[in-house]
């Protein structure tokens, strides 16, 4: 329900990394912005967010770093996702009018695990009369897709995004009837995963890129390829499944 | 196997149909570009991919159009892609530089469903020494989730991308492994797809985009919404399937 008189905040992808996959809505939305709020997991650490639109060249805008940490106890999150509407709500209502312009910047695309869902969920939960809207970003498995210089479907080929399965055996199932399976969350189970896709005998058709987008970014057109010291965190695998031809695609 | 002293070409995703979704790399290159080839799927018809980046400001250039017809006759429509490649060797010697910029503009992301992949391959096949790269785009899937200002996927859920499956009971399997699933490629299927949603009982948790970033996009928060009369050409579907919790997300 949309209310024109009241605050409004954009949830705004800025995509993988490369300051240029910025889309020129959101370069616009963030050179107008009164405030720049921007996610990062640690109060002290660097955002990256930040450092990538800081590159894109936004540097006017007021940045307000929230905390969103990267832990796993569930009451401790929601609290920490509150806390941070809460902020926005405050910096917004200092700037006391209604035409205040706030931004959300967020990595990738603001649909696909981002913390501007949950951003999104506790404003409307503490504060619902503020309207809020999405602009989307360039998906890191777009961007990794396109550093490959390899598409991910064609015709009638069918596509799952994952994060890395606790019960690597599901990739069983998975592969049996997908075309593409593009996995991220990897962290530290790079090894495990690779034993994995060995065992199913997918490592010439697998592939890596690490950091897509970022200017350490690592590409390796298959899995065998990775060094066995890098590390699975910001990596986005790319299986094609293709060993035997699915039914859908007859 | 990149060569720096022969031609190049970029495949280009321009987003969904907003101008303003252009990433600023993509704007770029365009502006740059002594040739822009863009894709039609009749040759006296119009260039939905040229009319988006001409909105966008994009005049310059020298746009070439090429035809992809949608034809089902695949030796037909190898001769098609055969005979686009060959036009775009053509006209990239004409320029009779090897520093033409030369690029392909294809809706969406170039990784997913694109006509650029075709190309691609035909350019492989009959001139190998031309470069290419791929350039990622905002794609359709992700505009759609945004203009919905609902995310697609959040902490350990899993997406999957499909097009309208030919036998609609393949839904049942699918809707019960994923959390969210996207539907490309509904075309002239859209009621019989929403009746195989009534029955599944997703009705209420399943959206639908049409024409996302085009001037008459038109957005149903509900499938039931949907009026009798609309048809599915160049609509998204996204079902959100949490009628019980999936085990991956315990």
């Amino acid at each position: 329900m949309s209310d024109d008189t009241a605050a409004r905040i954009s949830g705004i992808g800025i995509g993988p990394g490369d300051p240029e996959l910025v889309t020129l809505k959101a370069f616009r939305l963030m050179k107008e912005a009164d405030l720049i709020f921007t996610p990062k997991a640690r109060i002290k650490g660097e955002s990256l967010a930040r450092n990538i639109v800081e590159r894109a060249g936004i540097k006017g805008g007021i940045f307000i770093e929230l905390e969103f940490p990267m832990i796993t106890d569930q009451t401790a999150l929601e609290q920490k996702w509150l806390a941070a509407a809460a902020a926005v709500i405050e910096k917004i209502s200092e700037i006391a009018s209604n035409s205040a312009k706030a931004v959300f910047i967020t990595l990738g695309d603001p649909g696909i695990y981002s913390t501007w869902t949950y951003l999104q969920n506790a404003l409307a939960e503490i504060a619902p009369e503020i309207n809020t809207e999405t602009v989307p970003g360039i998906s890191t498995m777009n961007a990794a897709a396109a550093a490959l210089n390899s598409p991910l479907i064609t015709g009638r080929e069918r596509l799952a995004l994952i994060p890395l399965p606790k019960e690597l055996d599901e990739l069983d199932t998975l592969t049996a009837i997908f075309d593409t399976i593009v996995v991220y969350k990897i962290s530290s189970r790079l090894a495990d995963f690779g034993s994995k896709i060995e065992q199913l005998g997918l490592s010439g058709t697998t592939s890596l890129v690490r950091r897509a987008g970022l200017p350490d970014e690592e590409i390796f057109s298959r899995l065998s390829e990775v060094k066995p010291e890098t590390d699975g965190y910001l990596s986005t695998a790319v299986i094609h499944c293709k060993t035997t031809q699915k039914d859908h695609e007859k």
